[in-house]
């Protein structure tokens, strides 16, 4: 514990990027923008895949795998796709190398030209919707409900471990649709299904919108999203699905028989969710002393040591955690023992702590004498010492408390960053402490803009669940049918 | 059913693409060498996944994720590893597009090329070496025990479904020890673990061995390998395990100090599988028919047909499978029920026997009436009539019943297709009918060429299991000290 750490309230930027190393998440590698994920991190991504792969298919859907790479003439097929993605991107161009004649390694092959550049993938929509054409001709076609868990690349200027990199690994779900009505229900269902896994597992409360015009998905007729709210008060993007309309069907002429067997074009929908669920998990519940982690989503929920003195005391502590684990275990908890010997106890909370263990169980002599333990909770950093008897039952308790502590928590952070706010002047100087901001916008791009521009606001959301209640546009006093979110942003 | 197809016994390797296509498992996409995964393909791939997954974990892997990208240089460091795979592979040059002058849509912006190429990763060990430079320092940091499930890329010429494609699917573990003992024992453990998966999930016996010096793995000192026999009596490669020796970690200067503080140099290992696999299990089970897939990594193993004329009949038929499918489920067994009215029973025979389901069950009005149903077993296309009662539990049987006589299949028609050869000349008449050649062989490079060249047969491995039987090489009559394995490959 010699080393000391930046503090949220010094420098948070700086914070997280020091909490990402300490818990052994991610750290950036000798690639521009591309990062490695460490064990412990991925351990993390894994169970999140786990979960919402589950949901995934629980809602029909099934896993396929499309080519990493786009050749560039697909990328320009639909019109406002290829202004939002060929843009910053990585282009293959050559498929040989061979050795310099100088022997100093190995150079392009100038011969192994191809002959049209391949994009490695940005998001798939062109590439699957051209196998799309490929697999529909009928309604009995429909739908097609495809999810793909891969890595994608977007050439990101200034990278952030997990928030922003090079390359990424997300989801990408891609479906095709007899009618509209069905692709919207669509793009709805996984709204729901992002924001109950956001909700009952990251403990994050989100808000579910939709994107105004400027801020949709490059080839969207609608962008719903996920919203949270981090300790800094910004805003961070968690997830969106997109209604597609009919645009990629056009682009890739995908159409299909109906019923009365005319040709009609399919209505598209895509969502995903990112790595970047790893940098708004850490910025919802972590604090100055590290990770913390919602027991949902924690690859270690409850790690046990010993304090001992002797080889008997060690020998003694270690049967009664052997007891526990297999108590533990049964009731599906994972667990850890840490006796290694070359750590001292103080040194292992340290490390635990950072790791945002939920649960820490420490046996000392007298623990043991006493048929006790002591359990430390990481969320509120209380002790207390209990009986070793139904410990199991008491933990499996407190792992469920902690999950509810953190989402009430979250969710009143975000309650006290709330703010109505009708008058643009305090607006834009409250907006500097962060937090979320609803107010009335006269639904125009130039406002939209102008706020953006001297504010670094911008509109996050149109939220779903709130009612329309008429006002005036805080910055130009025209009519607004509601209120929408404002916030700076990730 | 009236589209025919390639039998077998008169195009093998049309059967095969053929059945790759009717099983709706994958397909090519039109970037060149790359294959779309279907939703049945992948399904198949995920249970592999799975089970390889927990295999890796319980010898104590974790998972971890590395970039896409080796910059050129790396290839260069470790001189054999840049003879192998330095050579076609996709070359990523520029990192932005930008739309055409004319108006034709967009083209690579020469202004943004980089300053080194990146290679998107034909195999991992460079990058990841370069990370474990950082991890360690002393013994303590040993060993690393990691697996990572990716994409590669190696610019093949001739590409086939599964086989051999430029992007596939694939793991590796990169591990990294202290001794060199540890090291050859961690790769001998994991060739093991690709031998269990092969024979007990994939019903596929295979060999284990010992590459040649020149069929080694660029960078290895020792590369094992399990092999398997083909229906068509050539071999394929269905898994490697390498021992790096200390020729990584020279490359990129990883020491640790040992507990006597003296700084040696680490030892490695390096172990994959691919979704060639996929292809290894087509290949060896499946018949004029289509798909026959083992149980264990069957995506349905149980589907069941209605047969009936009237919503009365169905209804009751209905019933009677929904109580049967409860208790199959209860058991763990994958169920899939298709009542598709549009569909008559004979089009889902032929479908679900393509697509390798294990067992059938078909219920007409008359197995209502006797309280029975008919059972079909893909593997013998053998049909019995069976009481309702206890079905699950007939069902259970029958499904290990299957995955045993699969691999007895497979193990006795390699039996059937395996000879001891002495003589060069009978070894280039028999090779031509395939089949695996135990031979004995001077141990040259050279004659290993030669044969090579004049039969398209290589040396297979050197098998781990048979002890040395002196002999004389079937070539140049020299002394060899024990069989080796010949066969054509794929």
């Amino acid at each position: 514990m010699a080393q000391t750490f930046t503090k949220r309230s010094e420098d948070y930027s700086k914070w997280y990027n020091e909490l990402v190393y300490r818990a052994d998440l991610a750290e950036h590698s000798d690639v521009r923008g591309c990062m490695v994920i460490k064990p412990y991190g991925y351990a993390i991504w894994e169970k999140m895949k786990e979960i919402l792969d589950a949901k995934f298919k629980e809602t029909g859907h099934s896993n396929a795998y499309f080519p990493l790479f786009i050749p560039k003439s697909y990328l320009s097929k639909e019109a406002s796709h290829v202004e939002g993605f060929a843009k910053e991107c990585a282009i293959v161009t050559h498929y040989r190398l061979k050795n310099a004649e100088d022997g100093s390694g190995v150079i392009v092959d100038p011969a192994a030209k191809l002959e049209e550049e391949l994009i490695v993938r940005p998001t798939s929509e062109t590439i699957i919707w051209n196998s799309y054409k490929n697999w529909i001709q009928s309604y009995r076609d429909l739908p097609i409900l495809i999810n793909q868990w891969a890595n994608v690349v977007r050439w990101e200027m200034r990278t952030r471990l997990f928030l922003r990199t090079a390359e990424f690994l997300w989801q990408e779900g891609h479906t095709a649709h007899a009618t509209k009505e069905e692709a919207i229900k669509e793009a709805e269902q996984m709204l729901d299904v992002y924001a109950d896994f956001a909700e009952n597992f990251m403990a994050m409360p989100v808000i579910k919108g939709r994107k105004t015009e400027s801020e949709r998905f490059a080839g969207a007729d609608d962008t719903l999203c996920i919203e949270s709210m981090m300790q800094d008060g910004k805003a961070l993007q968690a997830g969106t699905s997109h209604f597609l309309g009919q645009n990629f069907a056009k682009a890739f002429e995908v159409k299909f028989a109906d019923r009365e067997g005319k040709l009609e074009y399919v209505w598209a929908t895509s969502w995903g969710v990112s790595t970047r669920l790893m940098g708004a998990l850490i910025m919802t519940h972590s604090d100055d002393e590290g990770l913390v982690l919602p027991p949902a989503l924690a690859p270690i929920q409850v790690v046990a040591v010993p304090i001992y003195r002797s080889e008997e005391e060690l020998t003694a502590i270690s049967e009664k955690i052997t007891q526990l684990s297999a108590k533990l275990k049964a009731r599906g908890i994972s667990f850890k023992y840490d006796d290694d010997d070359n750590r001292r106890p103080g040194w292992k909370f340290a490390e635990y702590e950072s790791k945002g263990v939920p649960v820490r169980v420490a046996m000392g002599p007298r623990d043991l004498e006493n048929g006790k333990a002591e359990i430390a909770r990481r969320d509120t950093k209380t002790k207390v010492v209990v009986d070793l008897e139904g410990l199991d039952e008491y933990i499996e308790r407190l792992l469920n408390d902690i999950q509810q502590n953190l989402l009430e928590k979250a969710k009143s952070f975000r309650m006290e960053n709330t703010h109505k706010v009708d008058s643009y002047e305090e607006f834009k100087k409250k907006i500097e402490n962060g937090g979320f901001y609803y107010a009335h916008w006269d639904g125009t791009k130039e406002t939209e803009a102008k706020i953006k521009e001297e504010t670094q606001a911008t509109i996050r959301c149109i939220p779903l669940e709130d009612g329309d209640v008429q006002g005036s546009c805080m910055v130009t006093g025209k009519p607004s049918a509601r209120r929408v979110i404002f916030a700076k942003a990730y």
